[in-house]
């Protein structure tokens, strides 16, 4: 924690100097934001001797994060995913200058590894021996194997109604697993009163403030891996706001710090049927709740848990907020399959489907550079692939049933 | 191809001096070694070398791999992947020292991904724009994807019964995949027909001798990550044996240009219900087909395509056969998730549970030290994730409800 100074509360502005590792929201309730002695950061570090380190994880950044010296990062290597410079994508789209930055290359296959890492780390920090959550995506599977791999019990609370194969996978890593049958407002109370009961260290990324802090290393390596030269945009799709907000994060650090001279502008890209704070920044009015109707679940959030540092980012990056259908998700599955080779899951490519989409409509330059981040492996949702894949051409085993089928589907070898 | 002085069959013993991108087997059908001049790389290329790469994917090996100088490497990151010390699963097990390497963590989320990015290297030096395999499983996504990234065309042969996830994966990289109603030797067949009717590189494994090549990085980067230091075993699940055969080639090949001093022991791991190959191994007769009686579908090859190199490989390195029970492997599953937090696909984790039954049978020492090779990512097969899992604890959302659960799981928190 050497070079973090405090804590400010993002909706009253309250300040907090000591901190826990156990250091949840403010007395407000608002969300904190970990502050930085960015003087002595800039003093201290550099992009040269960033250049130097052979760690390729999000651990490179340590001087940028809430941990102390002597922590150990956890054992599963998270961060440093591929940026992509994606020239067929970007013909594809009309656009200059696009990259893909795949965090569906982290140990459990979503950008939510990032704050998982970290929340090993301070769990430890903290002594505790068990962490918790209530989840049913990516941040439930992403801590328990985060958690495994450094000797953590875990106990994650999930509504009934999750699917088979998400709750297989914190099985699969050893996380003690309560299905509960009720709502997943019901889950989440079940989890809170167990948290308090046994002092389990609580990873909930809309209250805990270091998990953000993990995300936001997704923005440091765009930076780094672009040579600290800042594109116009970066794109992501946006759910609970946390994510979005720790990318925000990270670019203010760096620019903070001296490590880069412009902001980019944040694409937040919603989907229709479930964009609450799109409709917020697109009216101007304060967020409301809405239904949850889209197929990419892991943003399926009627009730954003951080609206507050979300709305902010957008606003204060001067962004776009671009709403997307569930047929344009699944069209963007297929294009970034096609010419980029990168397979995401349907939340995970809503930021390149919001980037055609601004496009369209005229909301983005042709001249622009982007940088979209794929937030999720489409390995994580198989069922959708399939319907976004379409149906293979069926042949008998001759060369003149392989010629009609290759006729009938306009193929021409 | 600066260091490659030709290839030699792996059968009759033939030399060749000029190889061409689309030269397959020897003219008495056997499989070709590509060889290399070690005396130059040994002069060339040193560990300190390779230490000051930047190049943190197989491309680091370039001086021993069959691609021109010119050929520029294809876009996705494939290689590089992590080496977990694995004290927490060497506890569990009773055996001193273990390492897991988690090749799931490549682009297509499979280590076939080294052989399909030297696979699109070649294709591209033969002027091909298009690339086509006869396969079901992760040779042919790795090879889609991988070729959709380098804007090349593949076309992908599989049989009916094919599972339609990983059909899915296929479509979504743009793969033309043709269903062929009938075997697995009628797809094979119509594939060759078509691959020689149009002219398209050829990705088979078992013929093409430059993909094995591309395996064998995998082996480079053990022993680079282990600091050149050898394990006494390696110990990795076995099929159609190119990639045991490509991992013995890579350690032959650092021990012959001076990079290592010890050559490992392979510990060649297959199911029992499908085992030609250990069961040659094992009796000292040549192998015959079996039947493909097994849960590990990548594994389950009943009729191997690269016996000779395998069972040479094995042999050299004066290894040991291990067979395991279907059972056993989703015990492995659940094992490596649990203490490490990596989740592989049943044959994935064979190799690990190979070591559990080589200690188990008295064959291995808990001296020993040990590299375990997960080969696919858990995320390719949710299915067996689910067998291997178990079901999670039911409780009504109350915590009088929730102690009952735990007390009847035996959990105490």
């Amino acid at each position: 924690m050497r070079y973090v100074t405090g804590a400010k509360c993002v909706k009253c502005g309250r300040e907090y100097e000591h901190l826990t590792p156990n250091t949840t929201v403010c007395a407000c309730g608002g969300i904190l934001d970990i502050c930085y002695d960015y003087a002595a950061l800039r003093r201290d570090v550099t992009p040269k001797s960033l250049a130097e380190s052979r760690d390729f994880s999000m651990w490179r950044y340590r001087p940028f994060l809430p941990v102390e010296a002597d922590s150990p990062a956890p054992p599963l290597r998270v961060g440093w995913s591929p940026l992509y410079r994606a020239d067929r994508l970007a013909h594809a789209l009309g656009l200059r200058t696009l990259y893909i930055k795949d965090d569906g290359q982290n140990p459990t296959a979503s950008l939510k590894d990032r704050a998982s890492a970290l929340a090993v780390v301070k769990a430890r920090e903290a002594g505790a021996e068990a962490i918790a959550c209530s989840s049913t995506g990516n941040a439930a599977s992403s801590l328990a194997g985060n958690a495994a791999a450094a000797g953590l019990r875990t106990y994650i609370f999930v509504p009934a109604r999750a699917p088979k194969g998400k709750v297989a996978q914190l099985m699969i890593f050893g996380a003690a697993v309560v299905s509960v049958d009720g709502t997943y407002e019901d889950t989440f109370e079940l989890s809170k009163a167990a948290i308090e009961r046994w002092g389990w260290y609580n990873r909930n990324a809309a209250i805990n403030p270091y998990l953000s802090e993990g995300k936001k290393t997704v923005a440091l390596e765009i930076a780094e891996q672009l040579n600290w030269q800042m594109p116009d945009y970066v794109a992501l799709s946006v759910g609970d706001g946390c994510t979005i907000a720790g990318v925000w994060k990270g670019f203010c650090d760096l620019h903070a710090a001296g490590f880069i001279e412009k902001l980019p502008r944040l694409i937040a890209v919603q989907a229709e049927g479930c964009c609450p704070l799109n409709r917020a920044l697109q009216t101007g009015t304060p967020w409301a709740p809405m239904a949850e109707n889209t197929l990419a679940d892991s943003i399926a959030v009627g009730v954003p848990r951080n609206p507050d540092k979300a709305l902010n980012a957008v606003r204060a990056s001067q962004g776009l907020a671009v709403n997307v259908s569930d047929g344009e998700i699944l069209a963007a599955m297929r294009l970034l399959g096609r010419t980029q080779g990168v397979f995401g899951e349907p939340a995970g490519v809503t930021g390149a489907a919001g980037v055609k989409k601004a496009l369209e409509l005229g909301l983005l330059s042709p001249d622009a550079s982007v940088v979209s981040i794929v937030t999720g492996n489409g390995l994580k949702d198989v069922a959708h692939g399939i319907e976004a894949a379409g149906e293979p051409m069926r042949a008998a085993p001759s060369m003149e049933a392989l010629l009609d089928a290759f006729a009938a589907c306009g193929v021409s070898p």
